[in-house]
C-alpha cells in the first residue's frame, strides 16, 4: 500500500483542519504521515485521541514567497520535507494544500522530473454529462512551446487511464473554433504536433466543452488552461447561486422538497470533492489541493494521491512521454 | 432616429428568421432597413403583411470562406452592402448574425478605423449580480500586444458608459493571479501600460470574476477571452442542465412551482436577449449577432445597435481612444 505524506502546515485552515483529514483518510485505509511541526501536530492528534506517524519539520514556505528561493532557503520546510521523503522512497507521493508555487518547485528540485519530461504540469479534473475532464496545463506554465502542449497530452492521457479507466483517452486542443486553422500561432503548431503524437487526437475543441463529453483530455497552454478553470467555477456559481436565490421565493414546502434533490449537483461541483490538482511529470505523486481545504477536502486529496500512487500513476506518465 | 442596416442572409436559421426579428424590433420603434436578397424577402414580408425596406444585394458570404476576400470578391453580398451604407452614410449602424469574421473584415474595410485604433475590438456583455461587465477583446485578435490591450480598456470603458451608465468604469485585467507581476509576459507589459492609460484600471481579476462585481469592464487578448466568452456559456448551461434534470425527480406540483421562478434566470443567462457582441473601434455601429439566432436575438441585437447609435457610441470610443 503506498504512503502519502501530508504538509500538514499547508492551506488557510492551518494544521487542525489538515489532521483532521489525515484521520479521515487513514480511517478510509490511506497510509498517512503527518510532516509539520511535531509539537502542533500531534497536540491536534491527542484532541481527537488519534494517532499518526508525524515527521518533524520546523520551517513553512509562505504564499508570497519566492517558491524556488524559499525552497532553498528553507530545506526544514514541511513542503520540502515532504518531497525529500518521496525522493528518498519513505514516502510514495504527497498532499499539499500550500502555495502551489513552492509545491510545484519542491518536486520539480528535490524530487525531479520523470526522463524526457521537458514541462511537469498541473492537470484539474472538471465534471461532465459523461466521464470526468482532465484539462492542463491548468497553470504551471503560463508561457509554452507547442512541444510541451504535446507532453501535456500524453501525460493528461495517463492520468485519465490511470483513474477513470478510459482506453485510449479522447484528446482535445482548447481553441477558439472547430475547425483546423484556428488559434494563434501556438494552437496551429501544436495541431500539427499533435496529429503526429502517439496519442488519440480529436481536434480542436472550444470553451463550452468543459461541458460535454467531447474529449477526455482538454489541452492548452498553462495561462489560458487556468483561467478556464477559474472561469468554469465562476460561471457555475453564479448559476448555482442563482437558482438558490431564485428557490427562496417558493413556499417553504417546496424548497424543502426541491434543496434536496440539489445536493448531488452540489457535491459534484464541489473542489472538496476532487480533492485538488495533480502535479504530473515528476518522479512521484503530487497531488495540490485547494488553499481553503476544509477537512474533508484534505481527506479526498488523500485518496487521490494514494489511489494515484496505487495504480502506477508516474509509471505510466513515463511510460506514455517515453512512446 | 438612428437607422440600422440588417443583413438578412446571414445566421444560421435563414432570412425568414431576420425579417421576423426585425419586424418586431420595427414594431418597438427601431428604424430598420433589410438587406439581402429582395425576392425572398419581400416573400417573407407579404408572408407577414409587413412592409419594410429592403436593399437589394444579389451575394452571400458563406460561413466557411476566407472573409477579407470575400468581401474582396463580393462586393454585393448583403454584408458588404451593409457596411456601404454605414461608410455612405444611409445607415448608422450594422447587424449581422453570418460569418463573424466577414463583418469584421466589411466593417475594417468598407467602414473603417476611427483615427488611432489599432485594432478594433469585439465587446461582450456578461451578465453578473451586479451590473452587466463588458469582456473584450472576445475574438477579434488571437494574438495582441500590450497597447492593443490598453486600447480595448478604453473601447470598453466607452461601451459601458454608454449602455450601463457607469461612471468611470472599472477596468481589470484577466489574469492568473491578482496580484502584480502574474501571468505572461504580455499580461504583465499590459498590466504596466493601463496603470498609466486613463483608465480606472483596478488591477488584475480572474476567471471567476465573471461572476463578481467586481470590475466593468475585463480585458485580455482574444484567444483568452474567447475561451473566457464560452467557458462561462459551457458551465453556465452545464449547471443549468443538472438543475433541470434533478428538478425531473420533484412531483409534479412542486415542478410547477418552481420551474416559472427560474425563467427570470433563463432570460438573463440567456445570449438571445443580449442579442449579440459589438465590433468597436470602427466609424459606425456594428453589431454581431450569435450565428444561429431566433427572431427574438435578432430583435434583441437590432434594438441593441439602434441604442447604441442613439447614444452616439461611436463617438464615445472615439473620444476615448483620443484621450
Amino acid at each position: 500500500v503506498a504512503r502519502i505524506a501530508l504538509d500538514a502546515m499547508g492551506g488557510d485552515l492551518g494544521p487542525a483542519e489538515a489532521v483532521a483529514g489525515a484521520i479521515d483518510a487513514a480511517a478510509g485505509g490511506v497510509d498517512v504521515v503527518l510532516v509539520g511541526d511535531e509539537a502542533q501536530i500531534a497536540a491536534q492528534l491527542a484532541l481527537t485521541g488519534s494517532s499518526l506517524p508525524i515527521v518533524h519539520a520546523p520551517e513553512v514556505v509562505h504564499m508570497g514567497e519566492d517558491p524556488a528561493r524559499a525552497i532553498r532557503e528553507k530545506p526544514g520546510s514541511s513542503v520540502a520535507t515532504c518531497a525529500r521523503m518521496v525522493r528518498d522512497g519513505s514516502a510514495d507521493g504527497f498532499v499539499s494544500a500550500g502555495s502551489t508555487g513552492a509545491a510545484m518547485a519542491s518536486a520539480a528540485i528535490i524530487i525531479g522530473r520523470l526522463e524526457r519530461v521537458m514541462r511537469p504540469t498541473i492537470a484539474s479534473v472538471f465534471p461532465t454529462d459523461g466521464s470526468p475532464t482532465v484539462v492542463l496545463d491548468s497553470g504551471a506554465n503560463p508561457e509554452v512551446k507547442p512541444e510541451h502542449i504535446v507532453q501535456f497530452a500524453e501525460m493528461g492521457a495517463a492520468l485519465s487511464e490511470t483513474y477513470f479507466d478510459v482506453t485510449n483517452p479522447r484528446v482535445g486542443l482548447l481553441n477558439i473554433g472547430e475547425e483546423k486553422g484556428k488559434g494563434r500561432v501556438l494552437d496551429k503548431e501544436a495541431y500539427a504536433l499533435l496529429e503526429a503524437a502517439p496519442v488519440n487526437f480529436i481536434g480542436n475543441v472550444e470553451g463550452r466543452d468543459v461541458a460535454t463529453d467531447r474529449a477526455d483530455v482538454i489541452v492548452t497552454d498553462g495561462f489560458t488552461g487556468n483561467v478556464f478553470l477559474k472561469t468554469t467555477e465562476g460561471a457555475a456559481s453564479l448559476t448555482a447561486r442563482l437558482i438558490l436565490a431564485a428557490l427562496d421565493a417558493a413556499p417553504g414546502d417546496v424548497r424543502s422538497e426541491v434543496l434536496p434533490l440539489l445536493d448531488p449537483i452540489r457535491r459534484r461541483m464541489d473542489y472538496e470533492e476532487t480533492g485538488g490538482a495533480h502535479l504530473l511529470g515528476t518522479r512521484g505523486v503530487v497531488v495540490i489541493a485547494h488553499g481553503s481545504s476544509t477537512r474533508r477536502a484534505i481527506a479526498n486529496a488523500l485518496r487521490m494521491a494514494s489511489d494515484g500512487a496505487n495504480r502506477g500513476l508516474v509509471a505510466r506518465v513515463a511510460d506514455r512521454i517515453g512512446r
